[in-house]
């Protein structure tokens, strides 16, 4: 009888290319998996909840996986895991879930933190956080979040190589607030498109230095045009933070 | 006229075999020395205010060069050198200082800090912060840091091979506190025996388990034998953090 196993896991996106197994890449999928199919003597595939771009973090990805082994309780995968992960990837825990249980499509929001700093950066710092070169203005910023809440067409934050269907979204939550002296972005949707969290932090961050105000965004974003989006910011402090389910 | 010039220098230390230079190391002191001697385009000397141990971190490192360049003025020795430097060493800051400045022997106090997580650690802190098993009594560990206070003889805290004729040290505080979820062990003194603070830490944490009373460590540290020291800790979550002249 197959168990549905669900796991929490954490990573230092740096040294992968991303969520996404790809052959001779070093991706976090292609990991994992190469440590379930030692631990079961054949190939296994694990679900994620999405694919994490390269060099993105992650606390709280959640995959699951179905497992023919009896005798391991539910909760010592993550050790036995653990002990032939390489460092930089850990579950965090292990759990048996019900048989439908899908990683990706049960996933109900997502939560990413990025994390900006508005000076140089020290070394210890700079995996982790992304330097901003100016002190960009909170409260223009938290009024662009409020444009993104609820549903909304994200087309012009799509990155290149998105496939959805629907580029529509629910946003739950897009603000900014300080932590130490961190400036954390927070966004919460039902789901992301590819790179969109890193396409809609550079387009904040660029339309509020050109003083653009909300209601004009508003429009902009309504265009659907992604000539009209600012960068897509670098992985550096971009975490996956929590899947809801 | 050769000008002395100071420099204030960030390092992730995971990749040093620490500060000073060795034959076929990679060290914080050799990478630096030879960026200066491309620049010069002859050997320069660094002297740095201490050695770190392999593995510990900078925030706050100083160090000193004589130079005979003409055309730099002072604060453009930071980025010249961090145009070739590699991304785990960062110049935060140069300028000229008197002859006489030796970073070493001008120094009057060393400020280090010390991270611990009382919980497992998430990949993107574990170069970082060093992992405790379980939460210490805060104030138990606070009554030990005040045994240090003042002229202490610190022989049972010396690192095998420390060369030092004195083993006594002015300890200025010795504390610790709580910084959102990491623990922070911050120790500042005229100058330190060789590994001390991870032999400090490291012994305090063994003790205040072994529920020993201060008054009975007192004595202990008092006897100057080595063998009755805690662990040293590892490297990871130590930084040198401020260097005071």
């Amino acid at each position: 009888m197959e168990r549905n196993i669900k796991l929490t896991i954490a990573y230092d996106g740096t040294d992968f290319c991303g969520w996404q197994r790809q052959d001779n890449e070093r991706t976090v999928q292609g990991v994992i998996e190469d440590a379930l199919e030692k631990m079961h003597s054949h190939p296994v595939s694990l679900t994620g909840s999405g694919r994490t771009d390269s060099g993105v973090h992650a606390v709280g990805q959640v995959a699951n996986f179905y497992t023919d082994i009896d005798g391991i309780p539910p909760d010592r995968f993550a050790p036995a895991l653990n002990s032939s992960l390489p460092h930089d990837i850990r579950v965090i825990e292990s759990c048996e879930t019900d048989k439908e249980f899908h990683a990706r499509f049960s996933a109900k929001a997502r939560i990413y933190r990025y994390q900006f700093i508005c000076r140089p950066l020290l070394p210890h710092e700079s995996r982790y956080n992304l330097q901003l070169r100016r002190f960009p203005r909170m409260e223009v910023l938290n009024e662009y979040g409020r444009l993104l809440h609820g549903e909304t067409n994200c087309s012009i934050f799509a990155g290149a190589g998105d496939t959805s269907a629907s580029k529509n979204r629910y946003v739950y939550r897009a603000y900014f607030y300080m932590a130490g002296d961190t400036l954390v972005f927070e966004i919460c949707a039902n789901a992301f498109l590819r790179s969109m969290v890193r396409s809609v932090a550079g387009t904040f961050l660029h339309y509020e230095e050109a003083d653009t105000p909300p209601e004009k965004l508003r429009e902009i974003i309504a265009t659907g045009e992604r000539v009209l989006a600012g960068p897509t910011l670098p992985p550096q402090g971009l975490f996956l933070w929590q899947v809801e389910y």
